[in-house]
């Protein structure tokens, strides 16, 4: 754990909306850390710039954000003509009003590396390993199963660190609308506990489709995993409904499914960050 | 009315809380003004930030803000130790991402002018000739009341222009808790219709107070009339309840009281603007 002291902060909103921030410890020539979990950004923005700015009129020496579930990383490029890259416009925002950044598994997908966006120093926490180790401990027999082959790298990487096999799920095209689904050597899982693991469940949708071509091939009820739990609207429910045996998430985002605790990964790479 | 094309945008929240912007009209080399009422401002700020950075890239020329209603002009102090100033955090945040603000009567108590926060050029509209002229047209015997000496000043103003009395009303202290308020020559006044006018109205509390004290004078049930009707929780409401005949805002904040156009206003201001 981290050798620091809680600080003391009110924040909250008048009933106008407008938000109200107090530092209420001492914080010049301080380190300081602020955590924040950015799921549903855009309403923390203006708290958060607040109390950056504050803690720098009150002489902090240097402000961090940690920040488990990190915001606006799916927008990385301009799909369609006029379209605004908020991925690029959220990081220099952040990157004006913090020293340090702190996160766990940001959704990288066409940038290589947050240090393409983040022009600040930043620690990238992997979940792999305790999600590892919570299958490890909690399942017998696990197949970890990827819905696709852009999936392998991610699932092979859990099923090797929890000693468990894997296989992805392989897809054959008998023409423009018509897909086969299927799950290779099914003969041979029929005993195993399948495990759906991703970095986001949004929506849930490749976990609910994946379910299906499992339900159709008569392997077991899956449990699914995901890094973090943003569910979108009814996502948890009918990830829930579609035939799952257990939704389990990390605690990146606060949720009835959170089983897999991320805290001593985050200080560790907080204490990395500030010796750097 | 200003010469100006509406431009075309979408913007939109994604089912996880997330903006998406799309500017679609070509606005390289062009002045653009984006005009965002900020009620409620927090979750708007990532919206006009990533529209600001959007319109940036296409190579817009300038970008105006037109913000009928200003948030965060009130905590121009810290009052307690430890307190942000929001109102300089935010005028500063407002400053990096656009050249240029127009607003209607801010609510300027401790600061004196717009410049002494905002580092870009602004243009503030007074609402006071337009309130004016709609008492003139729309109340018979129109008597103008304050319910403090603080508030004579713009009383007396609006009085002049729609060519009515003012009275404000005065306090006499009998001791600490005993403070006896009253209408001044109470019996001149019996048939004249009772017109409260503030810049913002917020929980309708100052104004609940006056009522009282013109019931209990015996005066005729008054019209309250707003610039700005921000009514936080159930102040329109009780602001109904407390025996008004009617209450009358600006249209800076969209509401249904909204009786009071100011958008020939506005458009003179951001003329004034942009040729400066």
């Amino acid at each position: 754990m981290l050798d620091a002291e809680n600080g003391k902060m009110t924040l909250r909103r008048f009933p106008d909306g407008e938000s109200y921030v107090r530092i209420e410890s001492e914080c010049k020539s301080r380190d300081v850390l602020v955590m924040a979990t950015l799921f549903k950004p855009d309403d923390k923005i203006i708290p958060l710039i607040f109390i950056s700015e504050t803690l720098k009129e009150f002489g902090a020496k240097s402000i961090g954000l940690v920040s488990p579930y990190l915001a606006y990383m799916r927008q990385d490029k301009r799909f369609h003509e006029g379209e605004g890259i908020s991925s690029r416009y959220f990081s220099k925002l952040i990157s004006n009003y913090f020293d340090w950044i702190v996160t766990v598994d940001p959704h990288l997908h066409r940038y290589h590396s947050l240090n393409e966006i983040y022009s600040i120093p930043n620690q990238v926490v992997h979940a792999a390993q305790v999600v590892s180790e919570w299958i490890h401990k909690n399942i017998d027999s696990p197949l970890l199963i990827g819905p696709d082959s852009e999936s392998e790298q991610w699932v092979s990487d859990v099923a090797k660190r929890a000693g468990a096999p894997h296989i992805v799920l392989t897809k054959v095209r008998h023409g423009d609308h018509d897909v086969e689904v299927s799950v290779p050597e099914v003969e041979k899982w029929q005993n195993h506990t399948p495990v759906l693991v991703d970095d986001i469940i949004s929506t849930g949708r490749t976990m609910i489709e994946t379910i299906e071509h499992l339900k159709e091939a008569k392997m077991k009820a899956p449990i699914c995993i995901g890094v973090h739990g943003v569910f979108s609207g009814d996502a948890f429910e009918n990830l829930n409904n579609a035939g799952t045996r257990l939704i389990v998430t990390c605690n990146s985002i606060p949720h009835s499914s959170n089983q897999i605790d991320l805290s001593n990964l985050i200080s560790d790479a907080v204490q990395k960050m500030m010796r750097s």
